[in-house]
């Protein structure tokens, strides 16, 4: 099962050849991170990369007073490569990363990958193609928090989590929004309350519903 | 002359054989943007790689209603590879190029270098490696921008400048600063006659004269 995953999600699997695929599967594992666990906190840790098998992984920047700013996140059938910065030197700023909720990947560790990378500019090329994806990914969270109004950001988070879970209730605190969105409680708690007098969501204590989906957009 | 830059900056250089070397020579060519000229603006535009002979290109983002935020600057022997997102499918943004100050480039066509990408994964690499390096600029700015006081980016500013050319003098208006750092050029104004008032810095139009370096040093 491993194999048809490392197959179909890795580009340079078939520039390997035989015993290199061989040692590649022998030396991955997989894991399991339970929702809420940080997994990776610094360039010194380098467990490798990730591929998420299912679930979801939250990568953020944390400030000295601990306010944190939620980078990119990464889904299912995607790769994660910031926990395997030690392989990229171009990389030279700490992230976080978290698990959103119960997340099961395939770690490659970084001193399987590492002679592969010596061996294959291909490797390299793909793990600095995907950082540069979650750049584009960072830029456009940079435009949301720079450029856009807090009831607008409030906004695309709702929109974005019912269209991904296909629920209209979201179980998530106002804390949690303010990281995700980057901003502060106080500010997404009075985003909400507009919102519940305009008749787009209702709230609960750690759930917000989702009442008109139709008027919600209008604030996308 | 363009030789041997080529063969300094570029990793790959010695990877090509001599007929790939020469085509590549033949096919760059230098060229001068003047101070303030925006040499690029968005992903239709792809002239190609810059290498930076002197001077320095910003590269920034702008909001609909005219905003900018500089991402990160590149200077002399760097090289810039976002004129040239068409040849990396993994950068999805626009962003904005300008000269900061007159400024000399070996521009690499598009044209002359999609073909070699293709041949040597080393290239592709080396391209994406070279825009993570300015993802870590991007974070960092993003840090500063989220987290720091608009005093302290504004002495940080002040600082990058007065070490970068070696001079007390900026040349500067309070609304090319709030570009740079971010921020609003009222902002910057009000931080400005604060500093003026602590003795670190005396204005005059355009131009700030920093007066007590160590005083400034305890902003950064």
């Amino acid at each position: 099962m491993h194999r048809s995953k490392l197959e179909c999600l890795l580009p340079f699997w078939n520039d390997l050849d035989t015993f290199e695929k061989e040692q590649l599967l022998k030396g991955c594992f997989e894991t399991t991170y339970r929702k809420g666990l940080m997994l990776h906190r610094s360039e010194q840790q380098c467990s490798g990369i990730m591929v998420i098998l299912n679930g979801q992984l939250r990568t953020y920047i944390v400030s000295d007073e601990g306010r944190e700013v939620t980078l990119f996140r990464v889904y299912q059938d995607n790769v994660c490569v910031f926990s395997a910065t030690c392989l990229m030197d171009a990389i030279v700023f700490d992230v976080m990363i978290d698990a959103v909720e119960d997340t099961n990947v395939i770690i490659i560790p970084s001193a399987v990958l590492s002679p592969l990378i010596k061996k294959y500019p291909k490797i390299e090329a793909y793990l600095y193609k995907t950082a540069t994806e979650r750049f584009s990914d960072v830029i456009w969270t940079m435009q949301q928090i720079l450029f856009l109004s807090a009831d607008k950001r409030v906004a695309i988070f709702l929109w974005d989590e019912i269209t991904w879970t296909n629920c209209m209730t979201i179980s998530v605190t106002h804390d949690e929004i303010a990281r995700y969105i980057g901003s502060a409680r106080e500010v997404v708690t009075k985003v909400l309350k507009y919102f519940v007098q305009e008749g787009i969501v209702t709230l609960e204590r750690g759930k917000i519903q989702v009442t008109d989906k139709k008027l919600l957009k209008k604030y996308l």
